[in-house]
């Protein structure tokens, strides 16, 4: 049976979830909208909900492919993903290959310092907050997650980046960083959720060393729907050559 | 040979650091300023330096008793104690009883809420940047303490409040929380290093729940000399009738 849409849960920022006639299965509608800056700055990238479905479903294929496990269950349509209903954990694990972003900022960090291995930041999954910075003590205290869900959180973003550095790389751009989510279905088991799209992580590209992410949008730097396009072609060419 | 002030090395917000004729012996003189908020805040407290100075003098000499290793070599006169040099680490330990100030705010916690065991955090000791909160990702990548130097200084901290938790409640008062500075010598051993005072941790009056640190000055609550005094006076008493 083919899932459809059938009440609104929730609107995210770029995302709206629907449940379906199964009470384990959602779906992701992926929106054009965009936003940066905890949504102080707000916009429209062309296509990006298409792209950004596109995307997220080939790159969790492959990471399940790969045994980690993931909410994805297919791709619905265009824009619309079908997936696992969890319940969120509030922490999002960032992954950085390279210092960019918030961290260069918040400790004078230079931009591009690499780290190996990679830094592991935890933020507070929180609008009204800011989506604060965390360490593992808060989430353990606050009981956000488990010290055994906390683990695997770890070992899982961990993994994701062993296992997608190199498909970036062999389509010419570099994993600067990228933010995860997870959570716990009905019986506590924990997977990847949300998504992996540019919106979420940082490439640049190897050649220009341009960034071809959300930072175009946030910086203005111009060109950020052929960005989102281009990312989105050299993927699809990689993983097409490889079925 | 009583050591003597020599040059200046440093003015902070609350003590003037001078050396001596001793290359591994220091004087910290301690000032009457007082600073909240990255310094935005400031103003005198009456007598802070003479009260602080005697407060961390004989907190310092407690735990060295209990066996804790500090900087702390002994009083030289009333704002004056002789202190091993050392290299500061740039790591602040907060260890937390109970949520009290930024924490609430960063994370909507509400105040007063208990933490069994300790709530540990750590912020990157830096004027610049306004301390910001840091995870142990970060200090070990940053190289800012070493995975064993940051073992000790939490193992440390966490005595720390084993050992004062019941000399406060002795004296009416509640340690809800702290921060702790460290220290390296010539041959990389690690002391506890600043000072302990009303400046840096919070203390609740159990009979009246009052704060009776330095949220009185960063609250204009008033009473903040007599608090300080009153702290510095029981602990007086408190030490004079076990001796």
């Amino acid at each position: 049976m083919t899932q459809t849409r059938q009440d609104q849960i929730r609107e995210g920022k770029s995302k709206i979830l629907f449940s379906t006639k199964d009470p384990n299965q959602i779906i992701q509608y992926f929106k054009d909208d965009a936003t940066a800056f905890n949504a102080l700055k707000k916009g429209t990238i062309k296509n990006k909900g298409l792209i950004n479905n596109r995307i997220s479903s080939s790159l969790f294929q492959y990471l399940e492919r790969k045994g980690i496990q993931t909410h994805f269950i297919k791709q619905l349509s265009e824009r619309e993903m079908l997936v696992k209903k969890l319940e969120i954990i509030p922490v999002e694990v960032v992954i950085r290959n390279r210092a960019a972003g918030s961290l260069c900022k918040r400790l004078a960090i230079e931009k591009g310092m690499s780290f190996d291995p990679a830094l592991v930041e935890y933020f507070y999954k929180s609008d009204a907050l800011g989506d604060p910075l965390i360490s593992e003590g808060h989430i353990l205290h606050f009981r956000w997650a488990t010290a055994k869900e906390l683990s695997l959180m770890v070992e899982t973003s961990l993994k994701v980046n062993e296992v997608l550095r190199p498909v970036f790389k062999e389509i010419g751009l570099e994993l600067i960083d990228f933010k995860l989510e997870f959570g716990r279905d009905a019986e506590g088991k924990v997977f990847l959720a949300d998504e992996f799209t540019a919106d979420g992580c940082r490439l640049w590209d190897l050649q220009t060393q341009e960034p071809m992410d959300k930072d175009r949008f946030r910086q203005d730097l111009g060109g950020v729907d052929e960005a989102y396009l281009e990312v989105s072609k050299r993927l699809q060419n990689y993983f097409e050559a490889r079925l």
